[in-house]
């Protein structure tokens, strides 16, 4: 026998004793082991109930002490003030026998109701259980089902439990409970490998999750529900490696502010900022859906079909209103198109299809009208998914008098199988409106392999979901795992001086224009005149931040006489609008013409570390936030991912006449920053604007707050 | 008895023939006679065939002459090509009782196919049946179903005839049947008063419809399909008149231009501009939805629910995770908050819920956990729901082992009756976590007057759209009829010179720099100097509509020299890129300074007539298509509301120590162009850039193509 993983213990267990057993149905107890049972778990199972001879028809003991063969599980549903008694209880077991392995507490009242006591008795579990040599799943969770290993640990109505290959993990045991209510609701069993609901993750946690599941052969696409996480590194880095295999599918939460607070108070644990998040996700090839159905739809498509190669959807159907409105959500979505075929093809459909259908106007859709037979839906398809222009196919139809769905189902299911053996490898969609309609025909088609939706809306976004992740897989085959580390910043962070900033700057490769710092207007006027007219005059204070708001910088000047009255100006402002600010005398500056203004900065977050940030710059940054996040470091292929990523791009590339410009210049300085950011001592960093001109970038002005020592 | 209105008889026939009807049930007038059976027709109810004595047990006649009693309406179910013989037979009963007064035609083949003879055979259809005096619907529609009139023309299986306050136009059958499938699928009665399917529009129109309901009291709630309309305007001003009384709702396809051509293929009506689409519903109050699952739940939540009058939401849920979902939700929307209730409120929240229930953090949600009970919630609810701060409440459960959503249906179900009885007039929403799962509760809450959602978001969109409603119902109250007209424009349009489009705008009150035109250098350098500096040069060419493109604009000349050498460049580079271009000399006009650049533009639409626009220039206008739509005239109410749309409308309010900037002379100028746009003779105007300065605004370049003769 192969060495068992020390997660295969919750998912495969030997034997499982539910601690907290109950004969009442209002006790979780009972609720666990009942569900234990209808899973048809094959192993030994073992109530453990002081007052109890048997619950359920099985046979139950008073201690985990007194249960007499070998015990891989435990599952612990009791209130929480009897936990220490179990532990105990456990504790000589453990002397005894030692051969518990896993244990799955539901119990709540530990760290995440943030008190004193709570955050203590999970300090007290996970010591003990770590010297019992116990692995602990959560508390506060609602644990794992694993339809294969017949293990059912929820206290949840109605799970169905067909084998299938999608394995989901949760930070919110309700969104487990959604996630098996909503699959065991679907018309054909959808199937699935594994549920967890991590609970307070106060041992296993996500991260080792998702390595397990990325190696678990059962699994083919691992869903994620994310609130937060105390490493986010560890778990892009394990989704990563998984996602080069399988998709990797994530819902987070705390996208707005407001949610975020939510998260924070739900499960204690730290929820990043969303734009944070965001960029990581696309760095590390997670793929990330914004709705519960979203998610659902995208797991189930991914096990039941193959991966498209390209993006070019056709979609068949006999509705003529749903087509239109097909089109737009093709359009709309901006990664998948209409399938355009060729003449010939488009003249053998006309001639197969009732004189009035619609063919190919637009091109990728037919509507064959109310005549449309089954007999012609099955062969268009057919025909259509072996023509190379065309990646995937959408059948959209109704139950009506003379279209049977459930004949469609079983001919086209057929036919669908006898292409999928003959290697025809496109994945295959069936939309039928509105679905309840057509159970029986939605359960024959699942069942041939075909999954099925109940609005066009769902099965595009599930499209569009796997055309994503096929371009993810290319791209991930090639990344390589960042060896390097970081270290929580500590201390108080200050301002450096713009000429402090540039210098560190510089050292990375960074491009300023010419400047020369001066304390007297004679300084500043001859150092106008050895850099060259036109100029910019800054003041140079430590203790201003955004000078322009200050009156604190004057640009174009083209003479001494500008000079001159720039500098008396400018003091005077400065003066008014910031008494109480140091000045350490005036920055003259070189001035920089034309080319494209952008924003290039970094921090070091708490939670994910070195943090890299590109952006366009002006009015676009300030009214439609055109900023992109990565973790740093990025490769100069990841920067340019982030500039391509920007509305402003278009503008990089040339524009009314202008352009185009250093794009490539740009993305070096990226990546400069980005190892910047990870090599000193910096809280934050911008270089705003950064010109980017027909060759090179140089950065007009730089702002940086390091901690002492750096 | 009262008069009754044309289109009574399609709703409310007293009597109706079905020719085509037939023994075979793959044959439409089979399933028609069927549904009229279904649908349980209390009036007279006629099958016409030649061949048969009896179908479906009722009997049946060989002609229409033949139909002994008094017949209000005709569905005709055959296949074209027999379509003139029943008019033969129709024209003969006119003659002899002249009784009928409407008739549904569900055949194709007339002008939908875009043949000559499809056409053909519809205008002969209409004449026809305009000399009986008979009001056709189709052809080539499903027709109409009446909940109260027991009237079904379709074919459509599943028909629920539960009387209800919905309304649904189509303009696609399919659709049609997808509202009415959905809806009898759904776990409780939903219940409506009408569907229409318009078919071809040969006869009674949108409009027509939409004026109808507007004065049908059993109509609560308006819903449309629209793929477009030969007369936008006609439809908007009988949509709004509609909607100062009730919602209405509208999902239009066409949104892309690939949708676009699919409906003009389908209908064989004009799609217009999407962008003038969404303009002209903001202005004239109609409502639009996005999806054909927000536009179902839009229509049943506002039949069942009170508006609210505010857009505080409060959430209360036993699934921590789907709050913390339903938060992040809310926040996007940009329209509905959650709500913040007083200390005391929460005190007493605390007092009486779960004791680790989670109250109030963010605001707006209550997480009870999975330890709250039903007499909990129902308690919680009705308290919220009294809350002056609470504008509307959601429960969000599922169904667990420790919780039943039946009781929860049942006593939070009287609860609202109670409330709602008293007096309290805000909506409930209720969240069923997977509703199918919770069918019987899901039924007993819409026995209540809750509606119930399949997840949060389709809650939270119906919300939203009720929120929305109510602003615009309180907008519309003031609202006139426009009572101008326009004419179509024909001829060809040219391109004005900029001296002549000035001299035009400058009637309307639109405002100028300084401007002279020069045909020598002389000349304009004499123009400047009376101008004064610094001046823009720019090419005078009614050739030329993009001078920058051609190095034709000369920007900031300080001097004389400067004047003299952007003249010879000018004319140097306008030659070498548009060599054909006659040139008329050029324009010098006074630079100004400062402010925001804005762009106002109009046109005369072949379909929506005139046309205004605003948005915002230079790069937000190019890179995020910053622009609003209206029809003209505007008003300065809604020319305020068009700048408010404008994601640029942040910089007109003031931005980084600028401004504000006269946002009313904006409008007063978007009016100005509104009332010339109505009134000349112009194909398209184009003031671009507008600058909005602090005080007034100034038009810097303008472009004008107007027809031969204004």
């Amino acid at each position: 026998m192969t060495q068992r993983h020390a997660l295969d213990y919750f998912f495969k267990p030997r034997s499982c004793a539910v601690v907290g057993a109950s004969k009442d149905p209002a006790k979780p107890g009972h609720q666990c082991l009942a569900a234990m049972i209808r899973a048809g778990f094959s192993g030994e199972l073992y109530p453990v109930n002081p007052r109890e001879q048997e619950i359920l028809g099985v046979k139950s003991y008073r201690s985990l002490t007194e249960i007499p063969g070998p015990l891989d599980l435990v599952v612990l549903c009791t209130p929480v003030e009897v936990v220490n008694h179990i532990l105990d209880d456990l504790g000589e077991r453990t002397k005894a026998k030692g051969d518990v392995r896993a244990m799955v507490v539901t119990t709540a009242g530990f760290s995440e109701l943030c008190t004193e006591e709570g955050v203590a008795r999970q300090e007290t579990l996970v010591k003990r259980l770590s010297e019992y040599g116990v692995r602990l799943m959560g508390p506060n969770c609602l644990g794992v089902i694993d339809t294969r290993g017949k293990v059912d640990t929820t206290f949840l109505l109605g799970v169905d439990m067909t084998p299938g290959g999608i394995s989901f993990v949760t930070q919110s045991g309700a969104l487990g409970a959604w996630f098996v209510q909503a699959w065991s609701s679907h018309p054909g069993p959808v199937g699935f490998s594994k549920m967890v609901s991590l609970g307070n993750m106060a041992d296993v946690n996500i991260v080792e999750l998702v390595e397990y599941l990325g190696q678990d052969d059962t699994t083919t696409v691992i869903g994620l529900y994310l609130e937060g996480t105390g490493d986010p590194r560890a778990l892009l880095e394990a989704a990563s490696e998984a996602a080069k295999r399988k998709p990797v599918i994530v819902l987070k939460t705390g996208r707005t502010s407001e949610g975020g607070r939510a998260a924070s108070s739900h499960t204690g644990s730290m929820a990043g900022k969303d734009q944070i998040w965001d960029g990581a996700f696309r760095q590390y090839g997670l793929l990330r859906v914004n709705t519960m159905d979203e998610l659902l739809d995208a797991m189930r498509s991914f096990d039941k079909l193959p991966l498209p190669t390209g993006n070019r959807l056709f979609v068949i159907t006999h509705a003529g209103g749903p087509g239109v409105y097909t089109t737009d959500l093709v359009f709309e979505t901006g990664e998948v198109v209409l399938a355009t075929v060729g003449d010939e093809v488009k003249q053998n459909l006309k001639r197969s299809l009732p004189p009035h259908a619609n063919v190919c106007t637009p091109d990728g859709l037919i509507d064959m009208t109310a005549s449309g037979t089954v007999a012609q839906h099955a062969w268009a398809t057919e025909y259509l998914l072996s023509q190379p222009e065309v990646d995937g196919a959408m059948v959209m139809d109704m139950q009506i008098p003379f279209f049977s769905i459930a004949q469609l189902s079983r001919e086209l299911g057929e036919t669908y199988k006898r292409l999928r053996e003959n290697g025809v490898s496109k994945p295959l969609l069936a939309v039928m409106l509105h679905g309840r309609w057509a159970e029986e025909g939605r359960a024959l088609f699942e069942a041939a392999g075909v999954p099925t939706y109940d609005s066009p809306d769902r099965a595009v976004a599930a499209f569009r979901n796997m055309v994503k992740y096929a371009s993810i897989k290319r791209r991930l085959a090639n990344r390589h795992r960042w060896n390097g580390s970081w270290e929580a910043p500590s201390g108080v962070a200050r301002m450096l001086t713009e000429t402090a900033a540039q210098g560190l700057l510089e050292k990375y490769g960074v491009s300023f224009p010419a400047t020369k710092s001066a304390l007297t207007l004679d300084e500043a006027v001859s150092a106008a005149r050895q850099i060259g007219y036109p100029v910019v005059m800054k003041v140079l204070s430590p203790d201003i931040a955004h000078k322009t708001e200050v009156g604190g910088v004057c640009l174009d000047l083209r003479d001494e006489d500008g000079v001159k009255r720039a500098y008396t100006m400018m003091l005077e402002s400065v003066g008014k609008s910031a008494p109480g600010a140091r000045i350490e005398g005036v920055l003259v500056q070189k001035m920089v013409s034309g080319g494209v203004e952008m924003i290039v900065g970094g921090l070091v977050d708490p939670v994910f570390g070195p943090v890299i940030m590109a952006g366009s710059g002006g009015i676009l940054t300030e009214l439609v936030k055109d900023t992109v996040f990565r973790l740093a470091p990025v490769d100069r292929e990841e920067a340019m991912a982030m500039l391509h990523q920007l509305k402003g791009y278009k503008m990089l590339l040339g524009f009314r006449g202008k352009g185009p410009y250093d794009v490539g210049a740009l993305a070096d300085l990226i990546v400069r920053l980005s190892e910047l950011v990870c090599k000193e001592k910096i809280k934050e960093v911008e270089l705003n604007p950064v010109k980017v001109l027909k060759e090179g970038c140089i950065a007009v002005d730089a702002l940086m707050w390091a901690y002492a020592g750096s």
